[in-house]
């Protein structure tokens, strides 16, 4: 009534809306969803609502309703787990149930609700203690809880009802229309696989460490850029700011890879996987990307605190860091093309030994930096992101491996590269810089700088010859 | 039949018993969880069972039994959320539902099955809609569901029953039995509260911080551990594995905390605890505690591939080093002990002060280390190392900000410390390592290393004057 407020309720109103509809945006699958849900119990609410399946099922008509309401989740892994977790438990404890009801009718009319009472007691008991394990929990939670709910109402309404077998047979009959119902729209409109999820959000994680480790170079010698490395110039800004931010939701991705691997594991064959797909190398490939994310998440610590990192140094391990964080970033998205295209990862194979061998450049490059620069708290930083992302280019290694060892479970096809010649491997050896001559390092810091030659030899980056390796798929521009 | 299965048969069955003994034995109350189920169920059951409920209540009865197998959950906030969702949910639900069924009634009898087919289908695709929503999801999902449920139900049922305020009212009345039920069990027999979880969770994992900070040096420099540095020996092989593992748990602790948080916030007054403590800043503290041991994944990176540091330099270092680490496990287990004991974390501010103070000197350390040493890759992981230790300091500032925020806001008792005296602050000023004489280091770099004169100065990290400090608790024994 009082119109003071309205300005504030509308401003709430528009808020609200606003988030409604990005939550749509961000995934329209969740309004595809919404509608599927509404279509099920809409169906299974007016086959209750009609009078011939109405004297058919009586009141266990709205077990109907309720399954689908309790049943029917995003995907269909985990939709097809709820259901068959429901029906299997409303089985096996309606059997038991019974089973349990015959033999406490066996104490008399005095002995039967103590025995009944009992035998409740101790399977809810039981039940519950194993819904504790991790596996149980993981998987059969649902199943669980629903078995020890069929087994006390049918142990227990067993002693009025008296026609236990009609009921329970009814039970099912409802559970498995309500079930059926949610399985096949859930299946067929518009399906949400959660193993496409599971497959997707991996590929999708390894393309955003690639993405990072492909600009890092830019943003990181953002200060020295002049120099002209050969690569295009961003808008530094903009993309620093997205750089950071990209690989953080990695971090926290456990929980949600876990909960698809289970429902994938429950899925029929769609697409390009069969029934038993190797879903759990992918939690493999998840764990080792991780890793890579903490990794970075130590560089962006090192970066924070690089104020004082002089510029001399930084302009010495340019061209290896660069490189190989270019070369990981380059095998990285090589590994998750071949996950996307569900093709053998044998191109990334050369990414991966190119960064191995960027990784002795490195290597190489800090230790002649070292012999000039003696002022370590200047060079600290730095020579830390060096040492990180050696360990990231042995993360991405495993992450290669683990790819391997998918693509030949899941049978990937191993289709012909159609631009790399296998006659002119593309390895960049040691292309970067040439070791100093002294190797006694003794001999070195005793002051003797003189002695050492160090020749930079830049290898730009996107050269054409490095570009066959990750883009052969893209038919070769006049000018890129 | 067949004997020769026994064994294998045999030992299955005693690994499956070993994994239940042992699930109990990691948390009895577990157990104790799985008889109050039992328990709450039977009762419930027999109340069913007994013929003058059963006329009360009719079949509405197996609601309850329904109501508490649904709605138990292990900790007490998690079951008061479940039974006021479900409550309130069914109760809004069932108003609605007989509106929608009056609303329908006025279409006629052609018109009334679509109307509310229409309207069963959009309220619960709304519904569903809103569940994805993040904080939905977290407090209300169990609400939203029992919402569509009982909605559907109702709408669809009302032309049935034709009585639907008596249902109404038989079915609430059924769920507050099963959910009082529960509740009283929840609460009054061996209560787990989620808030004490959630406060004790993140105390241990100060604690589990603090334990490897503690031996971190003992560990990490093993290898010059015959220098005495007036550190008991401990068993080496045995810590040095459990504290590599120790704080592994805490990188994973999000979704834990998160939900803690969530039940805590339903449950009432217990303990310390008011109704309205400030949860979520405990997970600001969980937060800081994760990056915390983020860094410390860092350090274990650094020490697998420390296979070449020069012992010279680590010698040079161990002093800030372990000073540093110690003092930053110190100021943990002081915030961990004033968490736990409810008290105001005053005495942590002097650790995390000395903590500040061994940052300085670990940076000169390094900074003179670095003049003597030209041998970057030598030194690189453990100057690493000390960088991530100056991190890790900071966190643990922040931690202590944190807590500090937190025992305002919760209104620890600021008790009087007994031991430590207020005019004589015990501050470890720069007491370990005195800065080079030489400031200029491109002097130093020169090579004329004998000018610079470096005095370590031990100070031993158990010496009685330091444990006041942190133990003021413990009443001081003649020896440690």
């Amino acid at each position: 009534m009082d119109i003071r407020f309205f300005p504030g309720v509308k401003a709430k109103i528009t808020t609200i809306a606003k988030s409604f509809k990005k939550l749509g945006q961000d995934d329209p699958r969740r309004l595809t969803h919404s509608f599927k849900v509404g279509l099920a119990l809409t169906l299974v609410s007016l086959l209750y609502y009609a009078r011939p399946l109405y004297n058919g099922f009586g009141v266990a008509g709205m077990w109907a309703v309720l399954t689908v309401v309790v049943v029917f989740e995003f995907t269909v892994g985990g939709t097809l787990s709820k259901c068959l977790n429901r029906g299997f438990a409303t089985f096996l404890a309606g059997g038991l149930g019974i089973a349990a009801d015959y033999f406490a009718s066996l104490f008399g009319k005095k002995g039967e609700p103590i025995v009944l009472g009992i035998l409740v007691f101790l399977l809810a008991a039981a039940a519950t203690y194993t819904r504790f394990f991790p596996r149980m929990k993981a998987r059969y939670d649902y199943g669980v809880m629903i078995f020890i709910l069929t087994f006390s109402m049918v142990a227990v309404s067993g002693y009025r009802v008296d026609e236990l077998v009609v009921l329970a047979h009814q039970r099912l009959s409802t559970i498995a229309l309500g079930g059926a119902t949610c399985m096949i729209i859930s299946i067929f409109i518009c399906p949400v696989w959660a193993g496409d999820d599971l497959h997707n959000e991996v590929a999708s994680n390894l393309e955003k460490l690639a993405t990072y480790l492909e600009g890092f170079g830019d943003v990181y010698f953002v200060s020295c850029k002049d120099e002209g490395s050969g690569v295009d110039s961003k808008d530094d800004n903009g993309n620093s700011k997205s750089l950071s931010q990209g690989y953080k939701s990695i971090l926290n991705s456990k929980n949600n890879e876990e909960s698809l691997e289970n429902f994938a594991r429950w899925e029929p064959g769609h697409g390009g996987f069969q029934f038993r797909h190797p879903w759990k190398h992918y939690l493999k490939i998840g764990a080792h990307a991780r890793q890579c994310a903490y990794n970075i998440e130590v560089i962006n610590i090192c970066i924070d605190s690089d104020n004082q990192v002089s510029e001399y140094f930084k302009r010495k391990i340019e061209g290896p860091y660069s490189r190989m964080s270019a070369e990981c970033g380059k095998a990285l998205k090589a590994l998750a093309t071949s996950m996307k295209t569900m093709t053998h990862p044998s191109t990334a194979k050369l990414n991966v030994d190119n960064s191995k061998a960027a990784m002795k450049d490195l290597k190489f490059a800090l230790e002649a930096a070292s012999i000039e620069n003696a002022d370590l708290l200047a060079i600290v930083p730095a020579a830390t992101v060096g040492l990180v992302l050696v360990e990231i280019a042995k993360c991405v290694e495993k992450i290669s491996e683990a790819m391997h060892e998918l693509s030949e479970r899941a049978h990937f096809s191993k289709t012909v590269e159609p631009t790399v010649s296998p006659e002119k491997p593309q390895q960049l050896l040691h292309g970067g810089i040439v070791r100093p001559v002294s190797e006694d390092t003794d001999d070195a810091h005793n002051g003797n700088d003189d002695n050492v030659v160090i020749t930079i030899h830049e290898i730009s980056s996107d050269s054409p010859e490095n570009e066959k390796s990750d883009e052969h798929r893209v038919p070769r521009p006049g000018q890129v």
